[in-house]
């Protein structure tokens, strides 16, 4: 990894050797201060320029290659993680008072959601590390991804979810044959028990908090969103927020780009949470320190009372100039629908978040009618069905006989 | 549409022009033949040559513009369907004895299944024809992917689903604004009350059989299998077979590569059925006209028991050389299960029917253990989470403490 030169500690800036082992940073005590990859940004651009990315035939997150924390040799999964499309929908445009608005739909990856990114990245790490077993604790995606990400890479996979998770999600990983363990608590009860488990057993820790190196696959979809708008970056990225590591991620890309000369401005970052779990934007709007939260959203996958990640996130907003926003579940769900009706795309609640709170913001005047926003829509509706019949309700029931079907037409119409 | 010289009918070969606006043939009596899009190759390597399309950067089915009966001009949807991943999964080819094993993942399309190649055809046609209304019958794909591209593209869609459809699929159609009928009955109920509405209200029909343009989009799987593997043809393509229209698409694509002179030999086609609902496999097998059979299998997206599509589908493997064959319900819940462990992909239950074939085949030594064989996975495993919950069983619950799960494990272990 030439283009790493080591970890360095977000609390108290010490840095470390990558060689060196440790996810947290050793000078902070018990607590463990989380670490970020630092980049020799001259090497990246002697080893791809730009011009070169951008003629790369290979369409997935590994056009980056010279971004990431990962030796270029190192075995991957064959998974196609990341180069998600970037829509321009004009309907969903239209019906939000927008001219310019672009939604990344990262439901479009192997396991239908954004953790891809990071969970591949945790497979590939662990197979460096010769580790046989990878094991994390989530709210559902996170698992799903690393479990189906494990099983192309011929890895054990053991993981651990809160018992509300919904069904689609444990299916799923299931059926790439992790060990699940459902944990009958919160996800604080969830998270506590895994690190707990990991260190006992010695598996490798795919927690997005602990690892540094997840987030710079995540930080993968803003390369992408740069790259798909022809390097000219938006005024505004909007998403919805839960441990605070994709929001990170996110600004940690750009900052990469930017850092590397690859852009000339950054966007503003704006996070949103639901109003039922809004540790994170509670903290922001009244500057104060987050204080744990309730976690009463219909939103499972920002569902997060106490976040991992709350300083790495609460910077990247505060950095970027941008601002955070709460929205109801309602609101929520009427951004399912409003995505799907004018733009056929079915995210799932906490996947459409960060667009319900860009109605909110348009609403107050924050984001302007034709300023230019990308919306990234996280994870895919079909994770959460039973969301999805509440925000829709049922279909219309008839018998085979076309006068049954005009008579029920004409009392609906 | 220059490379289109006309509507031919399956049945007794009359042509008719694409302009004709029939989409059976008028000679075949009430009937109504099926109707093949006809082109004129010498244009097709005209308007594109092989090495143009390699070098393409649409990375999408529109690659393959020249090959499709649409005009070069019309409008489209947002949507980005097509050119879903084909991976080499070693796991897979292990566990199955094979060593030269490819799945091309159709699940990686917008609305999480390979009819969203079909229906992004089916909007376009509509809009050319100034319909404001697309309607279909389906078992659940074909609806949520037009539903999905309808709404992309600003029309109106009126779905029949027969009353057994997953809700998973129903969910996402109706987040997609479709007015959706659910008819109490089977699949010959739905589609006979769909097209009896179709004409009563004269909406657009997207019913695959009827409408000649839609297998069009389904055979551009074919190109992407074909150009994915460096124009170097498989000896086998295997998948699922419900109505038929699929595997006749898929057919449809390498002839008209061949025709075209892109690819110089043809593979041989395998289609695959539940043994729960075979018309097609025992007609095939037993050498005689296919019979209505009961729609009794988990796989919901293949159970039709009279297919719109027969003769198409049994041309396709007979003319190919290839095979047919069926396999147990516990047999589809297996390759889930196979698929998911050793490579990371989730297919719903008729998306890897045709990887369950494909075992059986090569146990029965049909399918040589080094031929090259594409196994198409036509659907997402989310679409239909109770058939993976059966396939799985429940996750290991426990409370949040370190003891109660070494206890578990040991238990488990």
């Amino acid at each position: 990894m030439k283009n790493v030169l080591g970890l360095r500690c977000v609390e108290c800036s010490k840095e470390v050797s990558p060689e060196a082992g440790t996810y947290t940073c050793p000078s902070c005590g018990s607590k463990g201060g989380i670490m970020d990859v630092v980049y020799d940004y001259q090497e990246i651009n002697r080893l791809t320029t730009r011009k070169q990315v951008t003629n790369s035939r290979d369409y997935s997150m590994f056009r980056y290659l010279s971004f990431l924390p990962i030796y270029p040799e190192s075995a991957r999964p064959h998974l196609r993680v990341g180069w998600s499309p970037l829509y321009k929908p004009q309907g969903l445009g239209k019906s939000l008072g927008m001219s310019n608005l672009y939604i990344k739909d990262d439901g479009q990856n192997p396991t239908s959601s954004l953790k891809d990114r990071a969970s591949i990245i945790a497979v590939i790490k662990a197979v460096e590390e010769k580790a046989p077993t990878v094991a994390c604790s989530s709210t559902g995606n996170a698992a799903s991804s690393l479990a189906g990400n494990a099983a192309a890479m011929g890895l054990k996979s053991v993981i651990f979810v809160p018992s509300r998770a919904p069904q689609g999600k444990i299916a799923q990983l299931m059926i790439f044959g992790a060990t699940v363990i459902s944990v009958q608590g919160s996800y604080e009860d969830t998270f506590r028990l895994s690190a707990e488990a990991i260190e006992h057993f010695g598996w490798y820790n795919r927690n997005a908090a602990i690892n540094p190196y997840l987030v710079e696959g995540k930080k993968t979809v803003a390369l992408e969103i740069a790259e798909q708008l022809n390097w000219d970056v938006p005024d505004w990225v909007i998403l919805s927020v839960g441990d605070g590591c994709t929001i990170a991620g996110v600004w940690k890309g750009f900052r990469d780009l930017y850092l590397a000369g690859w852009i000339d401005r950054l966007p503003k970052i704006a996070g949103v949470q639901s109003t039922g779990c809004s540790p994170l934007v509670d903290a922001f709007l009244e500057d104060r320190p987050w204080r744990p939260k309730e976690e009463n959203t219909i939103a499972d996958s920002i569902a997060v009372g106490v976040p991992r990640n709350p300083d790495k996130a609460l910077n990247a907003v505060r950095e970027s100039g941008g601002t955070m926003v709460a929205v109801t579940d309602e609101a929520i769900l009427e951004a399912m629908r409003q995505l799907g009706r004018t733009s056929g795309i079915f995210g799932e609640p906490a996947g459409v978040t960060g667009t319900a709170g860009l109605k909110a913001l348009v609403e107050k005047g924050v984001i302007g009618a034709d300023e230019k926003v990308v919306s990234i829509v996280t994870g895919n509706g079909l994770k959460d069905v039973l969301n999805a019949i509440k925000a829709v309700g049922e279909p219309l029931k008839v018998e085979p006989s076309l006068q049954e079907l005009l008579m029920k037409m004409e009392v609906v119409e």
